[in-house]
């Protein structure tokens, strides 16, 4: 029996009726969206299809990525008592090949009367399946194959896969070569560039560091010091001529007023300007780097650092993207992304002394609330029963409520969480929910 | 009975189940999205749901603007003979009421066997409805009030006041009290900001004038006509400071490349930027002025024209764009948009003497195979089986299939067609498509 995508997700589905018309074997294509920690969810469920159905089951995962999902491959065949005889490679394509004792089905159908009755209430309601054989003739014998197993990767290395996979995918399957990221000399840009690479090789990364008045002389060090490692191209822009102009130009509008976000975001937007000027002149995609706690609370410049093609770790929290920089590190064996960037505090350095907990929370505090009220769908209320401060959980619940409007014109991403901004989570802009 | 939006488009769903119980009045709570020419078929659907029924239909729909929705009012009441008793305004909120006399319900089903068949026949298969009685006492009789009974507009007049609606309810429904709308001089943006001035009054909407060292002498005169005529601000803040100081920034990275694609888009994001800070500085709304068949093609920049929170004519195409300003004029009885305005050949003015022809098929010859295309998804072949130029028609279908990205990270703006980008038609990036 074929069954397709999600025919396997329902328990009483076709691969059921096929079941009770005989067939002992039953292939699922499928193309199941990545998330981390789905696998094994998955894997669990087949089995008990297959030993719901009393058969064979082989489900065939596609591999590779399509805008924001990554489909992770993984393919497995479970027997008729549930237990897995092969399971293939993760965010990675192979033919997975395994010899299937077909009698085994029948000898345990033998024993087992839940198929027998079902076939017989089916057969009285009339709805009996039709049963086409495809094919009558066995195969001559040949040695018997011991099939492909694969073990799954631990989780951080799971998800930097996903990150990986999903952009080649992204960048090779929309026609480009190389791309292009702006390097802040933080942790998300870092982390980006060296999926990047990962993905599409140093020769196709160009970083681009792009300092103002507001830069650390530790940013630039960092950013030259990542290029290095990564072995990437790394130009220099820096953004105080164009920034100088703006402000001239507003300054007869602006007469008067306090300096403030709009003199913020003006930087900001003036990087995301020339990454689109190089991206059309040479034909290069834009990386951006913002991460998912930036994203949730709209702490991102729309048109700034949010403008780009493919957003890599945008739904990846904060905390996530320091996990998967330090487990990328101990697998390269020593500071592939520097020790310095993983040490100083999170900054924008869009004004003098900028820190993000001007703003935000910290990001220890800050990601386990929004995993609640964005991953989960807590309310306040739910949040506040699990002992957080009720002021922080109200000003971080209205930080992502008003922000809708910046995540509806962002780039897609890797989506590795169940909720995924974008794809999975689309709210209104317009409504009076007060979370 | 009570039935609930969409309830009411079914055949045989809730409404019959009503008045195979009895129900002599079933009153439907809409919300129903609009798009050009929907009310009349929707009408005629609701006559016919009456006289199947053999019941008053009294279908209550919303009014109001919703993100990219407009709901459009006109809400109406049938007959138990689909003949319609009354109609409400549309894009208004109005009360209707009407005396319906519920004993013409039972004297017409006393002639008509239907509803007493199929009630038979549910009761035989035990799933006839449960009849509640919410009130058995008759209003003391009052004099008899003839029903509300509003005539529809014409559609431009509709089609503007779409747009109008869908544009207050996004501004005051999220917060804002002003909106700010760069001002080329050509059509589109004076169509949006007289929208803005009827939507939110003269006295809310900044028109801002940023000439280039491409801009035409005709564009500043026509941006300053009609700001005077709506009775707008106009403020002007030329963009050649910034232009300069970004050539000059990537002077050495663009050495020995030809002036592109990359240099206009600069102009465009530079006033982007303008917009943006001003909306950050001031807490204004940018409105967007793209039209559909731009959006459609990617004849449009991305972060730069594209830029702002909402695009008022993003579901408007160039030729309906004209027509509208024209019934606009002719309702206004001068020409509230300049004649010069609506002559002279579009441009975005951003190398010397650009014409949108330069890139674009005349709009007259593309809006018709875009709407093919895009409203009505009819292939390649059905297009060219209406006698459109092959090679045209493949560059057309091209472009609208290479710039799903950019329409991706569009704003919202007012659906007023079928099939509007963002809401209806949602294609993925990535993919080997080919129209």
């Amino acid at each position: 029996g074929i069954t397709i995508c999600e025919d396997i997700w329902y328990p009483a589905g076709p691969a059921t009726v096929e079941a009770l018309g005989g067939a002992e074997l039953i292939v699922n294509i499928n193309a199941s969206p990545y998330h981390a920690g789905k696998r094994e969810f998955r894997e669990r469920m087949i089995a008990v299809r297959a030993s719901d159905a009393v058969a064979f089951m082989a489900y065939v995962n596609m591999v590779g990525g399509q805008d924001g999902l990554v489909f992770d491959g993984y393919s497995v065949i479970f027997n008729q008592e549930g237990e897995l005889l092969a399971r293939g490679k993760g965010f990675e394509e192979e033919l997975v090949v395994a010899d299937l004792v077909l009698e085994d089905v029948f000898r345990t159908r033998l024993h087992d009367p839940r198929l027998r009755k079902e076939r017989f209430l089916a057969m009285a309601k009339g709805d009996s399946p039709s049963v086409i054989v495809v094919s009558e003739e066995a195969a001559p014998p040949r040695p018997f194959l011991s099939p492909t197993f694969t073990e799954p990767m631990p989780l951080l290395e799971e998800i930097y896969s996903a990150l990986v996979l999903g952009t080649r995918d992204y960048v090779r399957k929309n026609g480009f070569q190389k791309v292009v990221i702006g390097l802040s000399g933080g942790i998300d840009s870092s982390l980006v560039a060296t999926v990047a690479v990962d993905a599409i090789g140093r020769e196709n990364v160009i970083g681009v560091f792009m300092p103002s008045r507001y830069s650390s002389e530790g940013s630039r060090t960092d950013a030259e010091k990542l290029a290095k490692n990564l072995g990437i191209e790394l130009t220099v822009i820096p953004i105080e001529p164009a920034f100088k102009a703006y402000l001239e130009m507003l300054e007869p509008h602006f007469r008067g007023t306090e300096p403030g976000v709009a003199e913020e975001n003006i930087q900001a937007r003036i990087r995301g300007n020339i990454l689109m000027a190089l991206s059309n002149k040479f034909g290069w995609l834009v990386l951006t780097t913002g991460n998912k706690s930036e994203l949730a609370c709209g702490y991102a410049t729309l048109y700034g650092d949010m403008a780009g093609g493919f957003a890599v770790i945008k739904d990846v929290p904060k905390t996530l993207v320091y996990e998967l920089a330090r487990w990328r590190n101990s697998r390269a064996g020593y500071d592939l992304i520097p020790e310095s960037v993983l040490q100083k505090p999170p900054s924008a350095e869009l004004r003098p002394d900028q820190k993000d907990t001007d703003t935000l929370p910290p990001y220890e505090v800050l990601d386990p609330i929004l995993e609640k009220y964005v991953e989960e769908d807590v309310s306040l209320e739910g949040i506040l029963s699990l002992g957080f401060d009720e002021g922080l959980v109200r000003r971080v619940i209205s930080m992502v409520d008003r922000n809708e409007y910046k995540r509806r014109q962002a780039p897609p991403g890797v989506k590795i969480t169940h909720r995924a901004f974008g794809e999975d989570r689309r709210l209104p802009i317009t409504n009076r929910y007060r979370g």
